[in-house]
């Protein structure tokens, strides 16, 4: 075999081999017998660890310094350079280092349960500074020219992106969220709807089957967490939970069904080799929030919603079920927050966290750092830790880098509709009439079809023509701090 | 690391591959959408190619070395002989012919599911040609010290085992079994039950719950074909399947308990070894079959589930039922027959597909040797290839030497069951009030819990005190040919 071919042939393998991690992870939490997770724990390690074997082998190196010059055609070319990106940057950090990072997160996410249970945020500061001390180690094998801890962790998640971009941006956004937090506060507050979940689930499946999940390609479950998983663009598995008294089931269909959609319709060609998926977390973030605050919000479309849960019994005025969906009100938690709101969650996120990476923020003071911010971003007065900078597992698991990703997934999204609209025309009356075919194709055109060949900044420039922008995100916002 | 450790730990390693392996086949069968079979096959592939590259890397052999004259305790001892035999016998097969191998057997799987949909013999045989020879040539890469190439392949599933012996304990067990046959045509033909689906459901629900499975370490699940997956001794998944009109679901759910029941109760300490699975696939079946013939058929037991399918709206005699669970009746297919007459489809397997391997039966001239077959044995008329040769899948997936195991289970059940009462007392009191701690007791103590530190023969003489015999099966057979 040529290098392309033993290449090609090693991206195949590592490319089977994180479906087959996500199939693990998809039926942990959708299927397993709760004592199967001991077992489960070791087959994942074990797993992680031929991966990352099998993704450093100095034989990558190899073949790739042979394709050095090499006159490659498409896809090669880009197969062969985002893997020496991989294989460079996994390489970077000793194998010590990793199995320990994964050892401290596996233990930080025990601690933070704990932790949070009790509303104990001293109980959960001694794995907290391991995991700080971890990832600025981590960061500190993979940092180059000049990079900031931080810089080289945001890279996990987003490849080209740095923090002082992502600094201004925040920053630009909070400014100008800020009157439109106190104007939203002048209006009447969130109205909440008592949906039955029989209805909710007959408006998640018509809804869902409109979109095109049907059981030859698609599983539909309830995990306590909804999330997606996919092993193959013709097995793509998405997951809700139901509440009576919400309509969050609707909300999270959509948003999975938009990361779900991104996965299914990268080109074909790039099928099992390095580039068939999604470019980054924030693109990912903003396909699954295209959906959910520009579709599953949209007026036009909640008519339609509102028709599916009458035929299921459950009769709504369109424009409550509206305000149900939409209606700003500050609060706590981020996972409930509203979409105006929402991404300020984010920027408190960012700030602590490159905060904690850079050095700049001791663990000891995470706690009244979260709650003076809190009251500085949104108003919000923080009860307690498990409701402060408990909630989230994130930190708990290591993961730092992450949290921007949710906040430029909006921005991205905003961005998207308004150039997909600019150039597609209205799609109000296709939204009321549940026909989404027009969206689906745009986005896999300009989006989805590219996998890693792009990264994020360059696809956002390509498909809308621009940088990245507050102002479309601003424009969808604004309206709804006046209701 | 040491020798030892190192040893220790790529054998837990391909132990989690296996476990990760069962999970996906799992999947496959009870969950993934339609389509996704064709990226299961990649994922699958790739796990075998690694699987088998982990399992006959040199270090190993390097490592085995190192420990050869070693003191070890126990149960290393036995980890390194097993590890030993096992890395001799996959490293004797060529990588290249591995790969042949795989994929005859997927093309030969889709061949005869064609085949068999259009009783085309003719047009199965030349794949099928293609399985006998590469399986030729895998048992001539296997063969030790005159080993026939069918002994070989035996090994596959039941190391130990010679062609001689099983050809003596089936011809002894045809020539035992005929006159009975002949003795069940004289009395009345199989009784049939119209058993709603939803009483059987009860029945196996309730059955299963006395027997310890619950949602905490088990699933229980529906299926086209009933089988049992197990991703560690609290991650137990057994499949059933349910049709209005027979009772099998209750027998199919017994057998594929008596399988996993087998797995959960090997020694803990041999979890993540190469040592902590059932030794052989004949002890395996004998497990299912003990549970399927001497629990679920058990006229004490029966009486049970005929107050458990009462309780669901459905009343029948015990008597009725019991005649329904073991009429004897000949017919031409193996999954459906009768426990007298079961074996005796096997022994026509094993006699045909022995010769296919030793090359003394062409394939052109299976069929009619199968019908002469069926004539001879069982006394049945085949109607059709479909009916007949075309039935089982495994010479179209290359599983040659995997059918004896079925009649042996049979076998080894009946001896170990009698060996059980011989010890225990009589079961009948605890059979009809469900009480079956004492015989999952025995099982473990006696088979379950040696796992493959004893094979087959030895592991049967130390349980029972004496070699394979055919005589406890006949005395539970021959009561049934007679009612």
């Amino acid at each position: 075999m040529s290098p392309l071919e033993k290449l090609r042939e090693r991206m195949a393998e590592l490319s089977d081999l994180a479906s087959v991690e996500m199939l693990l992870s998809w039926d942990q939490l959708v299927m397993m017998p709760e004592h199967g997770a001991g077992a489960r724990a070791q087959q994942l390690g074990t797993l992680a660890r031929l991966t990352h074997e099998r993704a450093t082998a100095p034989e990558i190196g190899a073949w790739l310094q042979e394709l050095d010059g090499a006159p490659l055609g498409e896809p090669d070319a880009d197969i062969a350079r985002i893997a020496r990106r991989d294989w460079e940057r996994a390489s970077r950090v000793p194998d010590e280092l990793a199995v320990e990072l994964a050892r401290a997160s596996a233990d930080g996410q025990e601690s933070w349960q704990a932790a949070r249970a009790r509303n104990d945020f001293a109980a959960f500061a001694p794995a907290l500074e391991r995991n700080v001390e971890l990832a600025r180690q981590r960061a500190g094998c993979l940092a180059q020219d000049g990079e900031s801890p931080y810089d080289a962790l945001l890279g996990d998640y987003d490849f080209g992106l740095r923090t002082d971009e992502v600094r201004r941006v925040f920053g630009e956004l909070a400014g100008a969220l800020e009157p439109l937090v106190a104007e939203a506060e002048r209006h009447s507050p969130r109205v909440t709807l008592e949906v039955p979940v029989a209805a909710q689930q007959a408006a998640v499946a018509s809804t869902l089957s409109r979109l095109g999940v049907d059981q030859a390609s698609w599983r539909v479950d309830i995990s306590a967490h909804p999330f997606t998983a996919w092993m193959g663009r013709e097995d793509m598995r998405l997951t809700t939970r139901y509440n009576d008294g919400n309509v969050e089931s609707l909300l999270s269909s959509l948003h999975e069904y938009g990361h779900a959609l991104y996965e299914r319709q990268t080109d074909p060609a790039l099928a099992r080799t390095n580039l068939g998926t999604g470019t980054s977390m924030s693109v990912h973030e903003s396909q699954s929030k295209l959906w959910e605050n520009h579709v599953a919000r949209n007026p036009a479309f909640v008519e339609l919603v509102a028709e599916e849960l009458a035929g299921a019994g459950f009769s709504v005025e369109p424009q409550l079920l509206y305000a149900a969906l939409v209606g700003v009100e500050p609060s706590a938690i981020r996972v409930s927050a509203d979409p105006l709101t929402y991404p300020l969650h984010i920027v408190l996120r960012f700030e602590l966290e490159s905060a904690l990476v850079n050095g700049e923020l001791a663990v000891a003071d995470l706690p009244a750092a979260w709650n003076d911010g809190m009251r500085r971003l949104l108003g919000v007065e923080v009860s307690s830790d498990a409701e402060g900078c408990l909630q989230d597992v994130h930190w708990g698991a290591g993961s730092f880098g992450y949290f921007p990703s949710y906040a430029l997934g909006c921005l991205i999204a905003a961005q998207l509709w308004e150039t997909m609209q600019a150039q597609l025309g209205s799609l109000e009356d296709e939204l009321r009439r549940g026909e989404l075919g027009r969206i689906q194709g745009w986005l896999g055109e300009h989006v989805h079809f590219y996998g890693r060949r792009l990264d994020t900044i360059p696809l956002l420039e390509q498909a809308t023509g621009r940088g990245l922008e507050i102002e479309p995100f601003l424009r969808y916002v604004a309206p709804l701090a006046e209701r």
